[in-house]
């Protein structure tokens, strides 16, 4: 067999299946990336629709990076929603267009890629990418916060995935205030009902139908986003956007409270903060949801380490490699 | 040896220091109490005064067991506070008099018993307790949650107890309500904050300030207690004590929130509701403390299955005996 072949042959695609875009990568047996895309997740139709979106990045990524996806070892997704690893079936995925039903992701697209496909869920394959490759590497016990479209954790405990009945680490829906702002889950008082990008977005229309004023959805507009990224809503902080800094503010405070909670039962040895929001932002409003953590410690003197996703945008998709074995 | 002499050799001590109540117990090689006393727990001098009424209890036990302490196999106690278990030192024991400093427990009692003394954290123990003999047996991921004079939470995974970097479970300080109550422990809007029999106390003397009327304090008095102890809440439950009432509302829905909150996070098989509050009126609240645990639960349709703690008052205790092998 020709070296080239046999290269090719251990190549791995991952693919993140976000609520706001699609990252598929290639990799090559050391985990560096050889090829990316990246595409807007479909906000109408429904799930066939995001499977051929994802077939389509993961296609282009094999393309750059010189292969055909027939060729590779196998694919590995991150999905939001119920996952059914053994069928690679994903259900309930809130964030996706009318995604309830069952449907049966990891079968369509090993068709459509011509390789087998693995499916687990985001935030946990996102978790254990940072565990394996990225900031949590020297690290036992680790708590993932995905802050994105919603917020979403990843456990790991004495070096294993923590899941619970199947769905453990719905950080984004520890109460943080009780009878508090109604959340897109239907709760109230959610981590996510404040910070989740999502949710974020609903309370500036609300607020801009009470008159107040923003220029939120002008750039939105100017820029030709379906939604508020996270782009457009750093384009607004930077613009000193009162709206844009008050929600900000909001969610900083909420996720500061729910992750020192989630500290204060589970006291990991890092607390690693990743998702869209989490990645853009590390740098400014990482220091500040870490201080906001620190006022609710119950231990003040021993605070977990606190870093910032150091695979970035590539950690969903590389999680998902690594369930290629 | 005689057979007596064999059977008294194989029996353990058991010690729960809580922050109203010692309780002590000698039970056989299996596991059944053969001896116990109970006496409350000093609320002024020092860790010293705690320890002798901590022997004190254990000799009654044993005395009603019809043997002597030095004869015991050994002893282990479930403390509250930090504790160096390799060395029994307990330091930090915020709701037992001047007890900050590190105080040698193990060795103390060690020598006043005449017999090996083993320490471990009080909740984990008693959580330890509920899932090898009490109502987690057949389970193999356990939150408990111990509502008395704080709140203490054991997380039982896999089957075995997580304690984080040392200080995992204080499910009490969960933030229910970000800006919320002051909380013994300094933070705000912890679940102990509103569901802690010390800070109800505290919170009922602020009302009884500002000029509302209850007859708590009354009823305190009239049982020659020196505290609001759950049985004193139940006798104003009884007769519908106004604030009574009110106030513990208001610890029922922050214990739902919180216990919601933990579930959310760790998607446990069972939650076991104990602790001295807990036990004593887990038949009328438990079930208002699950209705209101399931409005924040992210997954409705498949909460954990809720139970009392089945040791009851002993469960501590027998946590404590278990310590020792």
């Amino acid at each position: 067999m020709a070296p080239m072949m046999r290269r090719a042959g251990q190549r791995r695609g991952g693919i993140d299946l976000g609520g706001t875009k699609i990252q598929a990568i290639v990799v090559d047996e050391d985990n560096n990336v050889v090829g990316q895309s990246r595409c807007p997740t479909p906000h109408e139709g429904g799930p066939q629709d995001v499977a051929d979106a994802m077939a389509n990045a993961l296609r282009e990524a094999a393309s750059l990076a010189g292969t055909e996806t027939s060729s590779l070892k196998g694919v590995g997704v991150g999905s939001p929603g119920e996952i059914d690893a053994a069928s690679g079936a994903v259900s309930n995925a809130k964030n996706l267009p009318n995604w309830s039903e069952s449907f049966p992701l990891g079968p369509i697209l090993s068709q459509a890629l011509g390789t087998r496909v693995a499916v687990g869920n985001d935030v946990d394959v996102a978790t254990w990418a940072e565990y394996v490759l990225g900031a949590g590497r020297d690290r036992n016990s680790i708590l993932g916060v995905f802050w994105g479209t919603g917020v979403g954790g990843g456990i790991i405990l004495d070096g294993k995935s923590w899941d619970g009945r199947g769905s453990a680490g719905e950080i984004g829906h520890m109460v943080v205030k009780r009878g508090g702002a109604k959340c897109p889950c239907g709760n109230h008082g959610c981590m996510e009902a404040y910070a989740g990008r999502s949710a974020m977005e609903t309370e500036a229309r609300r607020r801009v139908d009470h008159g107040d004023k923003t220029d939120l959805f002008k750039l939105m507009e100017k820029h030709e986003k379906p939604r508020l990224t996270s782009g457009i809503w750093q384009r607004a902080l930077e613009h000193e956007d009162e709206m844009a800094t008050e929600l900000i503010d909001r969610a900083v405070k909420a996720l500061g409270a729910g992750i020192a909670s989630a500290v204060n039962l589970l006291d990991p040895e890092m607390v690693i903060l990743g998702g869209g929001l989490g990645v853009r932002f590390g740098e400014t409003i990482g220091p500040r949801i870490q201080e906001r953590m620190q006022l609710n410690l119950f231990d003040h003197d021993d605070p977990p380490d606190f870093e910032i996703a150091a695979l970035g945008d590539f950690g969903g998709a590389l999680g998902g490699a690594l369930l290629v074995s």
